[in-house]
């Protein structure tokens, strides 16, 4: 097995370091844009690129539904359909499994669900889900698993990941595209000793790089740091750290601290489509009516395409007026405020300033407007 | 008073020439993109300036009411407001005055309207619409005029040619700023000796450029081409001709050959929305099955954005998905198809070509698809 990860310098815990896939190379602490239909919301390729995303998530599920895996063959995969010449992580689907589908089943060989789109009903295995992403192209493609709700017992959680582990088995065998990698899913509920037990199991495995599944599902803060504490340790130096699905920008810091490198969050993308922009002084809600005739850029620290060239009050203007710039001018800045989060991450570990920047940033956003 | 206009070269009625603004110079014949809310829907202002816009028409209505003359002064004018750095047409308000308010009334003063957004009771002026679009910075302005609907008596169509006389008047007196532009809009219903008559008396007065108005308001399209040909002999050569809301692709190569210079309509950005795409071989409705795998470009003769990158099958997928790109996407390349039109017809003219430039395309537009 070829090792796809390289280190490249740490700082306490946190590193630096770049991952190597069938669509280039980039760079860790990464954050990826999500592109659950094949698209970022509101962002072409083009203006991906030149905000500087080097890795994309999209999601198997709802490209498994539609386009249907029919589409994908015919036109040669993902990165073609989407024209994403970057490299492109792939979710198992068994996150919307599970979060869109009252009427899943679980069985020892896979879930039955019913699609959110026309009710039809599905059956999804380990071996699938691998084909279905070997399809898709994705250089990054992720284990079926079982991503068990907050709270739940000890028990069940114990049976979930067997059956977790069970799959993880069955998704290696399933692979057959070599240049493709393929990770493990640690769960373990919010039980430290079983996250741990877990990592130790999935880590006998050959998988290319391991995520932190389950978390962000509805926990206290410190208990999901307590359970991401309880598995980094476990984890190769020698291969990437995934945190699916989180988080807030401070979350981000928070991770990369613990030695984290890939997070992915729709939080960016979907919030600037509600009216919520992060800015280096804390979160702005561009609806408020003090932005009104506001001719300050929304950020003036920021350069991006938006702040470069618009007012608050203009971007206000669209918001209210529903227009679909809005969406684009605020996605456009959101991406740009976390993927130049991660970008300075990694100047910060080169420097051996990490706990420094964090501590700088997460101050700076605490501060009240004037 | 200062010509704005420069015929450059005609062929047979079609004329190419250019056209001086306080924004700069723009080429003849030109689409207008609209952009009624302060935005083109869907593309941002670079993306507009990348297909070669050179002018866009935005919307006095709207904007009086949303954000409101207060703000638009704040940030000082439309150009600073949306960033957009070319010339800007505003209309007057009086078409949205008449065609979205039941509760409208017309006085010798002007109109009383209900805002649309919340009811709250407004009275437009001729004066006061004027002083509104210098507020705004409008490079090219119009007169408040009563857009009469279809069909009309030839008694009412006669007072409210006379009351659109009496507010043309009152609206060049109002002017102030002497680097914009003023146009007159000529009405008379569908009455021949009505548009030719009006079209004498406004001509008489000292405006820079004359629009036809009250024109594509449900009459019959052979009746709309016998009140422009009744019109345009009427309009004095040196100055710009304007057909307000017109067209379809074939309208407008049809008003360019009768020697209209501005053409505006919502079609291209409004129909992209809705799935509606321009070709080079006839439109295409992106829905319709048969494109779901389809990996051929939009149209392959076309080297716009969309076309250069993406498949059929992808556009109908993001359309399907009612994802935002599908309006991007879409938007880019209807704008292109408007915009290459009338760029292609001044080459047309210059070659002496233009009838065969028209027939043509027309032709081809109605080949089916194999």
């Amino acid at each position: 097995m070829k090792k796809i990860y390289r280190l490249i310098r740490t700082d306490g815990a946190a590193r630096h370091g770049e991952v190597e896939t069938a669509h280039g190379t980039f760079e860790t602490p990464v954050f990826m844009p999500v592109g659950t239909q094949g698209t970022v919301k509101a962002v072409s390729p083009d203006i991906l690129e030149s905000l500087g995303a080097e890795i994309i998530l999209s999601n198997t599920y709802h490209l498994y539904l539609r386009p249907g895996m029919e589409i994908i063959e015919k036109v040669r995969g993902l990165h073609r359909f989407m024209n994403w010449n970057h490299p492109i992580l792939t979710d198992s689907g068994g996150f919307q499994v599970f979060s869109l589908n009252a009427l899943r089943e679980i069985t020892e060989e896979g879930v039955w669900f019913a699609s959110h789109l026309d009710g039809s009903r599905h059956f999804l295995t380990p071996a699938k889900v691998v084909q279905i992403q070997e399809t898709l192209g994705s250089d990054i493609m992720m284990c079926l698993d079982e991503c068990v709700a907050f709270p739940s017992t000890r028990g069940y959680v114990q049976a979930s990941m067997d059956l977790t582990t069970k799959w993880a088995k069955a998704s290696l065998e399933a692979k057959t595209r070599e240049e493709l990698a393929l990770f493990g899913i640690v769960q373990g509920g919010m039980y430290g000793d079983l996250r741990c037990q877990h990592a130790r199991e999935l880590t006998q495995l050959p998988f290319d790089g391991f995520a932190i599944g389950g978390l962000s599902v509805g926990e206290p803060k410190g208990l999901m740091w307590e359970m991401v504490e309880a598995t980094v340790p476990e984890l190769p130096e020698d291969k990437p750290r995934y945190m699916m699905g989180v988080g807030k920008p401070e979350d981000i810091l928070e991770g990369i601290e613990r030695g984290v490198d890939m997070f992915d969050c729709v939080m960016p993308t979907r919030n600037a489509r509600n009216g919520m922009l992060f800015t280096s002084r804390g979160p702005v809600i561009i609806k408020n009516a003090r932005y009104a005739g506001d001719t300050e850029p929304l950020d003036s620290e920021c350069d991006c395409y938006t702040c470069r060239n618009f007012t608050r009050a203009y971007l206000r203007h669209l918001f209210m007026s529903k227009e679909i710039l809005s969406a684009i001018l605020n996605t456009i800045h959101n991406l740009h405020f976390y993927l130049n989060l991660t970008r300075n991450a990694r100047r910060a570990i080169d420097e051996g300033n990490f706990v420094g920047y964090k501590e700088q940033l997460i101050q700076s956003w605490k501060e009240t407007e004037s």
